[in-house]
C-alpha cells in the first residue's frame, strides 16, 4: 500500500505557497507496540499550520525540514497494537498531511460520533474550532449581557462561532470580514448585529458608526491594523482576547503590539492570549454546550471540504487570501459507511 | 488668611519642570453647605501628577490651565459645614497643591490614625501607594509560591512594597532600579532575591543571569525598553501587571506596546492595566493585611518628606530623575500635636 505524503521542503518566507511542500510517496508504515495505523479521512487546515512551517517561537516545535507536514486529522483506525483502540474506531489526532499515519495510541482522541451529525463537524464546530470559540468567549472574554463584542475574521471558522456564542450570551456583536457576501452571511444568516467589510473602506470609521460608545471585547483573530482599530476603541475594563494573529503568521519578524500601550493602563484593559490545547481537559463541557446550541438551532457553521490530499497546499493558501467561508478542510479518504 | 497655591500655567512637553507651574497667593475660601475647609499637611507626589498636567487620554480629566494643580493630600479639617466631618478630623482627599482646600465632605475619606504610626504612612504604605501594591500583586498578578516576579522601579514607593508582598506570598523577586544604593537597599534591607541596576549595563543580560528560566510576573512601573526586556522573558502563562509607565508620561505621543506581540498568543500571556481607584471599596482588606505585615516586621517602607509647599515642583522633578527612594511627599504644614 502506498502512502502519499506532503513533506516540508522549504520554510516559507511569506505565503505558505505550494513550492514549500513536496508531494511524495512512501510505503505505509507498520505500527509498533502501543501504536495504531490510521487512515486519515479529513485534514484540518488552520492558520497555525503556517506557524508550524516556520521557525518562529510558537507553542509546538516547528516541523523539521524533510518531515511530513503536521496536521490535525479525523481518522479511522485500520490496525491496532494497543488495548486502547479497536479497528474501526474514529479518532482525532495530531497526525500529518498523508493518507495513513502511525501514531501512539495514547496521543489520539477517540470520538463517539452521534448519528445525524456529519463526521466533519468533529473537526469544526464540535472539534478544536468549536472549543477555541467556546473557551475564548466564555473563559477569556467572559462577556456580560449587553456588552459590545467585535470579532475579526468573523466569517472564519472560529470567528463565526465566537460571534454567535457572544450573541447567545447577550452581547451586541459586530463582525469584521472581507467582502459583501461574508458580511451578509454574518448579519442575515448568523444574526450578527453588524458587519464591517474591511476591503470596502476604513474599519475605524465603520467602528465609530456601529459602536459609537466603544467596544468591550475584541475577539481578535487577525492582528495588525484591524486589531489596532478595535483596540483603540476598547473602553473601560475592555478585554482583548488574542485568539489568533493571522496577519502575522506570514511575516517572519515579530508583529508589534498596540501603538498606544498606555491605554492598557488608562482604560484598565486586559489582554490575554490563549490556545485551545490548554482547555482539552474541559472539552466535554464545551461539547455539551455546543451540541445543545446546535440542537436549539442557535449555532450554525459551515464546513468547506476540499476533495483530494493532492490539493492541500492550494487549499491552505485560501486561508490566507480569505477565499473561503467557515471551516476549511481536505477530504483525504472516504468516511466509513460513506 | 493667605492660601499659597501652585497653579498650572503651561502644559509640559517633556519633564514637569518648574516653569509649568506658577506660585501665587489667594485668600482662603469659605466652605459652603456640605463642604469643609481643610489645611493640607502632606501632599503626595506621584507619577500620575505628570499625567494630570497633560491633555493625553487618562483616567481623570486633565487639570485645566490656570487651575490649582491637583494632588492627593493628607489634611486636617479646620471648618465644617457638614455632619459627616468635625473640626480636627484627619482626612485624605483629592485636593490641590495649596495650603488650604475647600472640598465636598462627601469626596474626602476620614482616617482613623493609630498611635505609633506616623501620619505620613497614611499617604504611603497605608494609603494609595500600599493599596496599589497590594491589589496589583494579590488581585492582578495572583502569584503562586515559587514563581519568579520582576519589579521595575523597584525602589520606588509602589515597587518596593510590591516586591516585598511578592516575597511574602512566596515568589522569587528581582527588582530593577537605578544605581547601586537602591539595589543594595532592595537586596540587603528589603530581602529581594536579586537587583538589577539599569544604569550599569544590559538589563536583558542581567535578567538572563538572574532569571535563567524566564519570568512569571512582570510588575511593571516603567514601560519602554525595561518593560521590553522583561516581557521578552515572560514564560508560559506569564502575567504583565501594568501598574505604571513612568517612562511614557513625559512623552506626549503614545508609547508602543511590546515589539513581538505574538508572544502573548504563543506563551498565553496576560496583560492587565489597573488603577487603585478601582479598588477603593476593598481598601479595608488591604489595610488589614498591610498593617499585619508591618506589625510582623515583614514590610518596610520609606517616606521621603520634602519640607515646604514652595518646593513641590522641584521635588516632583525628582520622581522622574529617580533621585529619591520610597514615597515622595511634601510637608505643607505641621501635623496636629506635632
Amino acid at each position: 500500500m502506498i502512502n502519499r505524503q506532503w513533506r516540508l521542503c522549504r520554510r516559507p518566507t511569506s505565503s505558505p505557497a505550494v513550492e514549500n511542500l513536496e508531494f511524495s510517496e512512501a510505503p505505509v508504515a507498520t505500527p509498533a507496540d502501543g501504536e495504531v495505523l490510521v487512515r486519515n479521512i479529513y485534514l484540518s487546515l488552520d492558520p497555525s499550520n503556517r506557524l508550524w512551517m516556520s521557525e518562529r517561537e510558537q507553542y509546538m516545535p516547528p516541523v523539521a525540514l524533510g518531515d511530513v507536514m503536521r496536521g490535525i486529522t479525523l481518522a479511522v483506525v485500520e490496525q491496532t497494537r494497543s488495548d486502547r483502540l479497536a479497528v474501526g474506531d474514529i479518532v482525532m489526532a495530531t497526525a500529518g498531511w498523508e493518507d495513513f499515519s502511525v501514531l501512539s495510541a495514547r496521543a489520539v482522541q477517540k470520538l463517539q460520533p452521534v448519528d445525524g451529525v456529519p463526521l466533519s463537524a468533529y473537526l469544526s464546530v464540535l472539534g478544536p474550532t468549536g472549543l477555541t470559540a467556546y473557551f475564548g468567549v466564555t473563559d477569556i472574554a467572559r462577556p456580560q449581557a449587553g456588552e459590545v463584542m467585535v470579532v475579526s475574521a468573523a466569517a472564519g471558522a472560529v470567528g463565526s462561532l465566537a460571534g454567535q456564542i457572544g450573541k447567545i450570551l447577550g452581547c451586541r456583536v459586530v463582525g469584521i470580514a472581507g467582502g459583501p457576501d461574508k458580511c451578509r452571511w454574518l448579519t442575515e444568516t448568523l444574526g450578527f448585529d453588524g458587519a464591517i467589510d474591511y476591503r470596502a473602506g476604513s474599519v475605524a470609521q465603520r467602528l465609530d458608526t456601529l459602536c459609537p460608545d466603544g467596544v468591550d471585547i475584541d475577539f481578535e483573530n487577525v492582528g495588525g491594523e484591524i486589531m489596532e482599530a478595535v483596540y483603540g476603541r476598547l473602553r473601560l475594563h475592555g478585554r482583548l482576547v488574542l485568539c489568533g494573529m493571522i496577519s502575522a503568521y506570514q511575516q517572519e519578524g515579530g508583529i508589534p503590539g498596540p501603538r498606544d500601550f498606555s491605554r492598557v493602563l488608562m482604560q484598565r484593559l486586559s489582554i490575554r492570549g490563549f490556545i485551545v490545547t490548554d482547555y482539552l481537559a474541559r472539552s466535554a463541557e464545551a461539547a455539551d454546550a455546543l451540541s445543545r446550541w446546535i440542537g436549539e438551532g442557535r449555532l450554525q457553521w459551515r464546513d468547506e471540504i476540499v476533495p483530494g490530499l493532492e490539493h492541500a497546499p492550494t487549499a491552505m493558501h485560501r486561508l490566507f487570501t480569505g477565499d473561503h467561508q467557515g471551516k476549511l478542510m481536505v477530504a483525504v479518504s472516504a468516511p466509513p459507511d460513506g
